[in-house]
């Protein structure tokens, strides 16, 4: 906005003084965008680019395409704008009673001041949500409503890391959540992921559980700059990893409880895709997928891989959820599942850090789930429509790929595509390749072809301790158009990967 | 829930060594309900009390009465579950272009991941609204969204306030602001009111203007524990100071921001009542209250006080807004307006604690305000109306206090009645009374005759350094249900004085 002639400017750095060192020193780091540092001289971005790169789900597949408001003439306008009164002096009601209806909420309750954990209604929800589908293994656990997962790991942070304290994590990872602990002053210290070539020729990934092991027990020795200091947690995300999309099994889920009973760490579980397991690859048709048609039950029993939750009889986990990728993440809506004692901690912080999630969104998907979808099984039957279309969509991405010749002379390898919304591809480049560089020139013939991904090493806790391996591609198929543009950004990587092979990966 | 057979009960302790310091040494205060702590022995509570003591609206001052919801039967049902692709590769939209409509946001966007700051459309609106009412007087202002006032106030606090640094705050005020202080660290120091009697023989408040001066010139005489630790910041209520009532003359306003200039603190303008300053008290009738109908430019003009922000030269100034109270509190949004360099660091600080806003929330706001109101001046005429309910509501609780004998024996003198939800009541003890006692006594009258109110001294920072002034109660006209019970609650109040004086101020 252009000054007027009654506003000033006003000096340089006075306004520094008044803030705060806290927040002076904050620093905010992201996965961030392309930059152009290093292009190639002759490097020019396509015109039209295709972005595999967008973590976010395209908004088709938010339930919501039509809300229909009717709003009031005048406050109360059935009563003093129009001079009647009630005549009856009603009695307080000091405590909301249940419903009837399992989570009825109306309009007047989700906008008035709430509880921070969530309305009485949303919390039933949530308790017979996760009653359904991972009861944990003891008695004394608690749901709180967050805005969201990245809120929620904000509150699971707060309530455990004191300054100094380790937070072990994937060597790569969703990296803003390393923001949340050096926030509270905590250390991130990276773990290892295992890629294998696998008895196909594929790739398989998974949690490296004898790194884990070895490291833990020999502490000292291994990071001997932290001596003496244990990790206090380990942060993860179980079910197609971000952003390596590889999905624990269950044995390593077991392993990895046993070992944070052993060595006294909390598991923060972060599984945002957790209801996303998809089936395998195959050609995309409508039939095939169909084939793929699963009841609520056996999705639940079969389908689904155990939260760590189930393995918890000591209240060491913290399950952090949200309802951004299985409705939509602008509702900013989730929730904590953890020790009734350690969501006693976070609802203090709530009161005074955050207050409650909105109303609004709870009024939404409550009634949503409860009078469109006709209750959980309801909805987690719209999820099994999500989870196809997720599959078609992965199906679409991933034939572009596997039918192309980059992938035939094996330039590229398929790490995962086995569930949420991103596939990891290995970029196969000769040993002894410096993987950072040469993954960095192969962005700009990606961009070139018009196609953006998300480079391994910019989801590195540690670039140079996962320099190995960082030699991988995250692509999402969430975020796209069509089929057509996913068949297209397809073509497009596998077309760029064949003409930097070709060209001794020069660009 | 009843333990099932595979869930087991978690030995005491063992969690607690889990928790961090921070989160374990937290506390968190409220302005409690009624506690039954020292009750006479007599004591017996009304069966059906009218709450005077609530802060909430009545649910007939939120204009939304009913959604309705259009939800898809599949995720792309226009796409691949009809087995019809999108010829056309489309180019991405890296940022959202300017719409030709005002305000609008279509629920794709608000459903998606969005700005910290608010939704491009949502600042958008915010910078509108702030222009049209109180411009800053200075050039590089920014707004930033919030979930709420009071999750604004906790970022203004992180924003501003350092370990050890001194906030000064009026000595009654809405409490839980404190711990938000505290969570960071911060010291509060009480300031004065002024309560006088004014020529008519009422009673009339005002911030201590001179106190405040004094304090804050001579501050390591006054407060020798904080030498050489001058305040950093000033929180203040304006307009209706909760829980007093008092509004701020611009004269007030304009001294205290020289103060700020002088003595280089920021004021925290916290203003959830400011649009709803009220037409004097009149005996209630329909008739009466469309005598005080404004337009929106008198209204702008003649009936808002002035905000800091219209003082503010230097940036100083940080001014928290809500839609709680001009809209509905369960939506949990709000808004900040300072200087950009204050709002850079609170984005950062978004960005890692908080996240953004809900869409849901967003969406419904702006929808309302463009769709049904048409806009700005649209949606003042609703708060308009809103403004005249409230003076309504006001003059029928007054009406029956004013025309009881209590009143007229002058046992209760109104301090405050003309703007916001609250009326603040002197009670007259005779001098020499120990106001905190006998308040607490005469609490439990009012309880037997059925009817809560907030107690002075409950909303006191230093309970001692108010004592001399702790002696009144503070009644809202905001969450009752009809005139009847509003009638009938001030009736009982009044009764419930008169008894008590009659008594000689026992039970």
């Amino acid at each position: 906005m252009a000054p007027t002639s009654t506003t000033t400017a006003i000096p340089n750095n006075s306004i520094e003084s008044l803030i705060s060192s806290r927040a002076s020193n904050r620093s905010f780091k992201h996965f961030a965008a392309n930059t152009s540092d290093g292009a190639p001289k002759n490097f020019k971005p396509h015109p039209k680019p295709l972005a595999l790169s967008f973590g976010r789900p395209n908004a088709q597949f938010f339930p919501v395409k039509k809300i229909t408001v009717q709003v009031d003439e005048f406050p109360f306008q059935d009563s003093i704008f129009k001079n009647e009164e009630i005549d009856e002096v009603k009695e307080i009601v000091i405590e909301r009673l249940p419903e009837e209806d399992e989570y009825s909420l109306g309009a007047s309750e989700a906008f008035q001041y709430g509880d921070v954990k969530g309305l009485p209604a949303f919390q039933k929800f949530l308790r017979s949500f996760v009653e359904r589908i991972h009861t944990p293994a003891y008695e004394d656990w608690a749901v709180h409503a967050s805005n969201g997962a990245g809120e929620g790991l904000n509150k699971v942070v707060d309530a455990l890391i004191d300054p100094g304290d380790i937070v072990l994590i994937e060597e790569f990872t969703f990296s803003p959540f390393g923001n949340n602990v050096r926030n509270v002053g905590g250390v991130i210290v990276p773990t290892k992921i295992k890629f294998e070539k696998n008895i196909k020729g594929d790739i398989s990934a998974d949690v490296d559980v004898d790194y884990l092991a070895n490291l833990l027990e020999n502490w000292d020795e291994v990071r001997p700059e932290h001596k003496g200091n244990k990790p206090k947690a380990f942060y993860t995300i179980p079910t197609s990893q971000n952003p390596t999309g590889f999905t624990q099994t269950p044995e390593t889920r077991r392993r990895i409880y046993e070992l944070a009973s052993i060595h006294n760490f909390v598991i923060i579980e972060d599984d945002p895709y957790g209801y996303l397991t998809l089936p395998s690859f195959a050609e995309p048709s409508l039939e095939n997928l169909k084939d793929h048609d699963l009841t609520v039950d056996d999705y639940i029993n079969h389908s689904l891989l155990p939260s760590y939750l189930k393995y918890d009889t000591e209240g060491r986990v913290v399950r952090v959820e949200t309802f951004s990728k299985v409705f939509a993440p602008g509702l900013r809506l989730g929730f904590l599942v953890g020790h009734k004692k350690i969501i006693d901690v976070i609802t203090k912080y709530s009161s005074i850090v955050t207050r409650s999630p909105s109303g609004a969104a709870q009024l939404l998907l409550l009634n949503i789930i409860e009078q469109k979808y006709g209750g959980i099984d309801g909805w987690l039957a719209w999820i099994l429509k999500m989870r196809l279309a997720y599959a078609h969509r992965r199906n679409v991405l991933i034939s572009s790929i596997v039918n192309s010749e980059a992938y035939e002379k094996e330039y590229i390898k398929i790490i995962s595509c086995d569930a949420g919304m991103f596939a990891s591809l290995l970029v196969n480049f000769p040993e002894g390749t410096d993987n950072i560089s040469k993954l960095t020139l192969l962005n700009y013939k990606l961009l070139q072809h018009g196609v953006a991904v998300v480079l391994g090493y910019k989801m590195a806790i540690d670039e140079k301790f996962s320099e190995a391996s960082s030699n991988f591609l995250r692509l999402s198929y969430a975020c796209l158009d069509s089929d057509v543009e996913l068949r297209e950004a397809g073509t497009r990587l596998a077309a760029a990967v064949k003409e930097f092979f070709e060209n001794g990966l020069e660009y």
